[in-house]
Parts: C-alpha cells; sequence; structure tokens
C-alpha cells in the first residue's frame, strides 16, 4: 500500500448522519517523528459519542474539524516505529481515526497509544476491555455503587455498554432488568447474559414494565438512551438511588431540542442523584477494570458480543447501524488482519 | 377563645391554589391524650412545597386528605401539658397547621414538637433557623459543597432559603451570583445580602446574563425554581459541578407535565452530579446547623428577612404570595401574638 486511504468530515450532520457527512480521499502515508510510530488500522471502534464530535460544539473533546479524517478508536498494527517502547508488528490501540494509517504515541489524542497485552483479541480489546467495558465498569461501580440485593434497571441493554453494565451487575449480586429494542435482543438479555428481566421498548409499554419488572423499585438505573425512557425510569426511582448518565442516544439524532424529563423534581422526592460521567477521566485506572473484567471472562460470568462489519468503503455506513439499533453487542469494522 | 378555626383541604388543586380549595370550619378545642401538649398556633409558615402536600400523590410525606386542616409548620404557645418536658407557656415549635389549636407531641408529625431556645425570636425560628434555613444550609454544605474561590449561582434568590444559601456560599468565599424576579429583589440581593450579581429574570436574559456574571462557569447550582431557568444554568456548569435541586417552583402550578431541561446531556460533558434532598432527612443534625447560623447572624454576616401577613381569614391566599413571587423573604402569617 503506497496511499492513506481516508474518511474526511467534510459536513457538520444536521439529523441522521450519512454518506453525504463524509468525503474519500487518498493521501500520502505520513512519517512518524521522534517517539511517535505508524501505525496500520486494523480494526475501527463504532461509538454514539462519535455523533457528537461531528458537531462544532463545546465537549469533552474539540470537535473533528472539517477536513480531517473522522475521529474514531482502533486497534492496529505498528509499521514504523521511532519508539522506545514499540517494536514494528506490535499489536496497538489508539485513536486512528478512519484512514488506513496514522502517526501515533503515548501523548497523542485522548487514547493515547498502548500495546494490546498478549493473547488478547483484538475484538475483546476493542469492546469489553476498551471503551465500551470501561465505561460500563466505572459508570455502573463508580456512580452507580450497586449494593448485593438491589434493583439495577439497564437501559442501551444489548449495546456494547450497556450489555456489560448489566452482568457485573448481576456479578455485584443485584437484580438486573435491561430495555432493549426487539423480542430477539430481550430474549438474549435474559436467556444468554442471565439478566432477571428484560423490557421490549419497541414493543411493550416502558413505564408500566419497569413498574412490574422492579417491584422493589429501582437503586441504580443506569441510562444509556435518555429521552422518554429516562422520563419512565425516573417514576421508579428507589429512595437514595443513583442514575448514572453515560449517554443519550434518542437525542443524538435530533434536528431541534428534545425536552428533558418533566420528572425531574423525583429526584428531590427520593433524595437521589443523577450524575454523568466521562470514561476518559478513568484511564489511569484501566487496568484495574481489565483485570476485573479478564478475571469475570475467565470465569465465564461475563460474555461479550462484537458486530464486526468489514470494508473500508463500508466505514460511513457503519456507524448509522449504532443509531437504527442494527447492532447486537459492540460495533467495529474490520479493515484487514495483521500481517 | 371555645372553638378551634380551621382551614381544611377541601378539594385538590388543579393548576393555582385558590380560595376554594379550602374550607372554613369551627371545631371544638382537642383535648391532649398521655404525653401530648394542646399548642395554640401563634405564627405559621408558608412554604413552596405545601403545593405538593395538597396532591394525591406520593412524595416524601402523605398527601394532606381531603377534609383534614391543611399541613403547616408553625411556632404556638403550649396551652395545656401532659408531657414532662414542655410546660403551660412554652413557645414550641411543631406542624400546626392551619388552625388554631393542635395537639402535638415529640413523636407527633414530620417536625416533632421542639421548643423554641430562649431569646430567639418566633419569626427568626421560623425562617433562618427553621426549615427554610436549614434546607439551605444542608442542601447548599452538604451536597453544593462549595468550596472558597467557586461560583454559586442560586436561583428563587430572594426567596426564604436562596437568599440564606447565597449569603452562606459568600460566608464560605464563594462568587455568588442570585436570579430573582425584580429589580428590587435584585438590588436587595447585591446591596443588602452582599451577593456578587444578581440576575433579574422578569427582564433580563437569564442564560447570557449567567454567561456574564460567571465567567468561571458556574460550580455550584442551588436551584429552587426548575425550567427554563434550571435549563439555562445547565449551559454554564463547570467540569465536576454540582446541581443541588431544592425545588422546581416554576412548575409546581403548571395543569400539565412541564418538559425537562433539553440538555441534560451537559452533566455528562461536564461529569457533573443533580441531586435532591428533602431537609427533613438532616434533622437529627439540624442543632449543627442552627449554631453555625446563629453564630453568622451574631457576627453579622446573615441577614433574613420575613414578610409577615396577619389574620387567620388570611391565610389560603397567603399562601398564593409564593408562587405569584410576592414575598421578599421567608412567608409567614401571626395569627396572634403570645399570651
Amino acid at each position: 500500500m503506497n496511499t492513506n486511504r481516508q474518511w474526511l468530515l467534510s459536513k457538520r450532520p444536521f439529523g441522521e448522519v450519512g454518506i453525504d457527512n463524509f468525503e474519500y480521499t487518498e493521501t500520502p502515508i505520513p512519517q512518524p517523528g521522534e517517539n511517535q510510530v505508524l501505525v496500520r488500522n486494523l480494526l475501527l471502534s463504532f461509538d454514539p459519542t462519535q455523533r457528537g464530535w461531528m458537531e462544532d460544539r463545546e465537549s469533552y473533546l474539540p470537535p473533528v474539524k472539517l477536513g480531517e479524517p473522522m475521529r474514531a478508536g482502533s486497534v492496529g498494527q505498528v509499521k514504523l516505529s521511532n519508539h522506545p517502547d514499540f517494536s514494528e508488528g506490535d499489536l496497538v490501540q489508539t485513536t486512528g481515526g478512519w484512514q488506513d494509517f496514522v502517526v501515533a504515541s503515548p501523548d497523542i489524542g485522548p487514547m493515547g497509544l498502548s500495546k494490546v497485552p498478549d493473547g488478547i483479541q483484538p475484538e475483546m480489546m476493542m469492546s469489553v476491555l476498551g471503551v465500551t467495558g470501561l465505561t460500563a465498569y466505572w459508570g455502573l461501580l463508580d456512580l452507580g455503587d450497586p449494593q448485593p440485593g438491589e434493583t439495577v434497571l439497564v437501559s442501551g441493554a444489548a449495546g456494547a455498554t450497556g450489555s456489560i453494565a448489566g452482568q457485573i451487575a448481576k456479578i455485584k449480586g443485584c437484580r438486573v432488568v435491561g430495555i432493549a429494542g426487539g423480542a430477539e435482543k430481550c430474549s438474549w438479555l435474559v436467556e444468554e447474559l442471565g439478566f432477571d428481566e428484560a423490557i421490549d421498548y419497541k414493543n411493550e409499554d416502558v413505564g408500566r414494565r419497569i413498574g412490574e419488572t422492579c417491584p422493589k423499585r429501582v437503586d441504580v438505573y443506569f441510562d444509556n438512551v435518555g429521552g422518554t425512557i429516562l422520563e419512565a425510569a425516573l417514576n421508579h426511582l428507589n429512595l437514595k438511588s443513583r442514575v448514572v448518565l453515560c449517554g443519550g442516544i434518542s437525542g443524538y439524532n435530533a434536528t431541534e431540542p428534545v425536552p428533558g424529563p418533566a420528572n425531574l423534581m423525583n429526584l428531590v422526592v427520593m433524595r437521589a442523584r443523577m450524575e454523568g460521567f466521562i470514561v476518559l477521566d478513568y484511564m489511569d485506572r484501566a487496568g484495574i477494570a481489565i483485570q476485573d473484567l479478564l478475571g469475570w471472562i475467565k470465569e465465564g460470568k461475563l460474555q461479550f458480543q462484537v458486530d464486526v462489519q468489514e470494508g473500508f468503503e463500508n466505514i460511513p455506513e457503519t456507524l448509522n447501524r449504532l443509531f437504527s439499533g442494527k447492532n447486537k453487542g459492540k460495533q467495529l469494522l474490520k479493515i484487514d488482519d495483521p500481517s
């Protein structure tokens, strides 16, 4: 390969993201400087938060600039190294973006650069041991603080983060109820992942079903979706409950402001807490989480699922699978296998 | 006096509360049982939360039943005592309700029964040292946790709770901005109470003015009003900021659900926390707060203002002064002076 294929952000989104928000181009392969490495991206991560990075507004990371490759987490392989800790052929995790090649170093970008540990599949590194798994781990355990016997409700429960959060809550001895779209996802949650109950938001009355499935009310609500499901959950909070705001995918494609829950005063009545977080704040403690998560996987207590699309040309449309709910588990796209 | 005048809750409210929600009646003076006392109410407390007690829905206290005297905090005087700790003539604080006489004991009702300490005026006991002062103290200090140099924004800042919360924040070394309705209240906040800035929500663009008056963003938002002002405040949160949900008076008279803030995702971006509380949970620690509050008053650092209406017949309409914003400081009504 002599060129660096790229998908650039060419137009800020309004509503749904489409192919016209991106422009395909080919550029020369960049050269790493001192203490930098050249990485070839092999596997790209797709995350709802990328929708926010496309917008020109203040957030926890600067917006992707127009004309730059779309930002994305990746696993890749080192092709050239000017850094003493990395060698050609190493599998690494970085913020590679929607392109074949990226210049990376431990000091560049939100994820820096780190080796994929020996024996860990890239797909595992990019899902349960990656950003989405760490999000589930720290959001649930640090902010949600679930106690044995408590009831934990998870929205977006069949997603990459929700499915892990719910299983960790089970490991911690909680009653766990998941909210997901469609009978297939719901039966996967209960029959494969061990959730106690699942609510199909596409076909059931979510508020009524939360009441039925959470008879002792909700102690921890791990919210990935926001909107009307958040409002329904707030009606069933227990005293001193914790609402973990992880994301609000239901509103990410909205073209005008989506009203928030009309029942925030329930937080007062129930002396409840709602708290947002960004997993990047926990990266210095990633090792703690990875050790626990890997242990639970080895003990057979924690399952993860990846949805791997293929083909560089399919990158833009793969992002939309998250918003249409087509993905079951972590959405990835494989550009190539390691050499 | 041979009868017990009462204002009974006769009709649940829909929208604004009016005289037709209450019914005047006269009943025999009740007799205290063992370990109970008969209290004659002298001073009634008016609080926005009473609006919620009138509705037939689950909350932190059971609804007032139709046909019962409206629930209200009061200071009164002991007329008959069957309790060893109370004597005839003692000034006491209890949940006397909208009536002349109540049978009280330390074990009855949300506030129980306690003596007004010697040297404390009833008006002080019912404001800065009462529920509203304690609400300001514990809400700001326990949930808001303001640090010197931080920016504290208070809505309902000219109210009984907001005015105390803002002054405590000043005592703690914060920059304090208050939001209130009208130029008179705003100049009172700045010129009399020492707030750094005040925003007149009736005549100014609240969102723009928060940005101007909180150039280092908002570290603690003490919210008494909810609604659009809460939404405006969420747009100016700082990293790791705390939103203390004390009340949401802007929605209490609403006849249909009022949408919540469309920007709750700012809690995620800013890793911010929003938490509700009920001051009744802090009553076992009331003494700590009262000692501090009284000390600050004596040092001239803390002012309080009471708005004392008079006349048993004016009780129902006095409640509405809270919702029309007529009160400046704590709304009270004096039934009579101590004998």
